[in-house]
């Protein structure tokens, strides 16, 4: 079994710590006052808006294409994304100086296929709706022999993303605190079971829970039914960034392990939550990205007494489209304001 | 003498630092591989949009505040301000039990307003064109008996902007870093001498510059006199947080000795660089909190080869006019993107 297909253990997590070191930004883990006040209770976010390429991506790719063997570097790397996946790879190729090749929707945000361009990716479209983008990346990477980086299925990809929980269990630590719970957005599952698997090893006790967009809660549904369950095809959603068909074989093999529970949020409750992010966190944060924000402000999870780290996974909107969420004016979004000390 | 009138020392950072510690928050000192690859230096961000109530000026007013003896307590505190301070003075009269009463104009952002509002102050408002704000707060603090907390000509309050410098100086040695220069938004200068002071203590020649927006260079054409103008007034600004009418004599007097000079950025470098922050840093900036990063993006500060440490001031700014800011799309704002390691 090669080193991409087994299940990844905390000592992978260290290993890639230590290769994305000096490369991927040392994020910063946030706390608002007026949000722990508004929820009674403290909240951490880790901030991977501000990670390189602008989500948390840019780890997993920079660890899985760091370790491609001599003889592999030659034919490149080719992955399939709907963005965010795709300039992380693009971004760590360059760096690592492999050519790469992304199969991506014809309808993914412009800021994420532009920013793919101008890394030096070549850009391949596809119809999300007919062609199975999955397919398509394979059959360029058996031609080219290039290496596929898979943007959830795959153990080093995972292990780059636990870098994320590593940080949050450092940061937790150096600030005294022992956290109840972690929420992270989930699509395919990679960042969640990078994340559990870094947290659970520091924290024993800490529930983990996946949050995604009404329509997508595969991991949900999987992991209350015992078994990997596909989402129904037909819905739609603003969080481009979390529409993975099913859970990964990997990624769920740890997250039934790992996590607690999922969680489900509509398109209002994660736009109110860039509204709330732009309003008074002062970061961009993606409808996708921003999932974990939206299950605490809209009371889906209730966080009062508790310690909760969240993650805001990626900040690659484009503007037009945030400029679209309604205002939260006249009547605020959340009505309570209190910046007194909690 | 009393404290708040003669100039403050180093020392007097050191103590603000105490005050504020466990209230405020310990901003990150950013760092983006996107725009030191652009500008081709290492820039390193003071985040103030993530402070409490979204600027650097809570630091002050809380400094200021907190050391009002038991008897004026009573009568609370009156600020004028345009915003930023108003919020700052608003949170930490709140924290710290005082009334306050601030002085705002009229055509002050709406989320300024309704932030101090919501923090209990009592709003009282004038017009900016024609009645003296610093007269009408003064004539209110005198009938009062009320504590007049003065936006940037007090030693407590430049002390409190101070630890914006500090923290810079304590984050920068922690990465190994000897800066090569400073910007700082320069409105009545407190931020920026407080800066100075903490940061040349510690990093001796090291060159500090004043950033205004465009008929508000006050600052700079005093260091270049020798002597202390004011502005022309009739100008305008998207900046509305730097348009002070002229320097403090306090900040004046320590900014004619610690600054290096000014820089002057327009409304368009100030909107190109609110955008630049919003799609690249995934950052919320106002336009006055934004004119350092104006000053690197726009080459008016030429940083190659340079390590440069920039503040962001705050990031109170309406959606509405955020939105307004011209797209950079199709032709990008700036043409370079190179995303590989500088």
């Amino acid at each position: 079994m090669s080193a991409a297909h087994r299940l990844p253990e905390y000592a992978d997590i260290l290993d890639a710590a230590r290769v994305i070191e000096g490369h991927a930004v040392y994020t910063p883990l946030l706390e608002s006052h007026d949000l722990n006040a508004r929820l009674g209770g403290r909240i951490l976010i880790k901030a991977e808006p501000l990670q390189r390429t602008g989500s948390f991506k840019f780890r997993g790719a920079f660890n899985r294409i760091s370790r491609i063997g001599r003889a592999a570097r030659k034919a490149g790397v080719v992955a399939f994304s709907s963005g965010n996946h795709a300039q992380g790879v693009a971004a760590a190729a360059s760096m690592l100086g492999l050519a790469a090749t992304i199969v991506m929707p014809g309808d993914a945000p412009a800021i994420k296929r532009r920013n793919a361009e101008a890394l030096g990716a070549e850009i391949v479209s596809h119809d999300r709706a007919t062609e199975p983008r999955e397919k398509i990346a394979e059959a360029i990477a058996r031609k080219r022999g290039a290496t596929l980086v898979r943007p959830y299925d795959d153990a080093l990809v995972i292990a780059g993303q636990g870098t994320v929980g590593l940080e949050i269990a450092d940061q937790l630590e150096a600030l005294g605190l022992r956290p109840d719970a972690l929420l992270v957005p989930c699509g395919g599952g990679g960042l969640i079971a990078g994340c559990a698997l870094a947290l659970r090893e520091r924290f024993e006790g800490l529930a983990v829970l996946a949050v995604e967009p009404a329509g997508f809660d595969d991991t949900g549904r999987s992991l209350k039914a015992g078994t990997l369950l596909a989402n129904e095809s037909g819905a739609g959603s603003i969080c481009d960034a979390l529409l993975a068909p099913a859970p990964g074989e990997i990624t769920f093999a740890l997250n039934r392990r790992l996590l607690a529970g999922g969680l489900v949020v509509d398109d209002d409750m994660a736009r109110q939550a860039m509204v709330y992010a732009f309003e008074r966190l002062k970061l961009v944060i993606e409808p996708g990205g921003a999932v974990a924000l939206a299950a605490l402000l809209s009371g889906l999870y209730d966080c009062r007494g508790k310690i909760v780290a969240i993650v805001a996974s990626g900040g690659n909107v484009d503007r037009e489209m945030f400029f679209a969420a309604p205002s939260p004016h006249p009547s605020p979004l959340i009505p309570s304001l209190d910046d007194s000390d909690p």
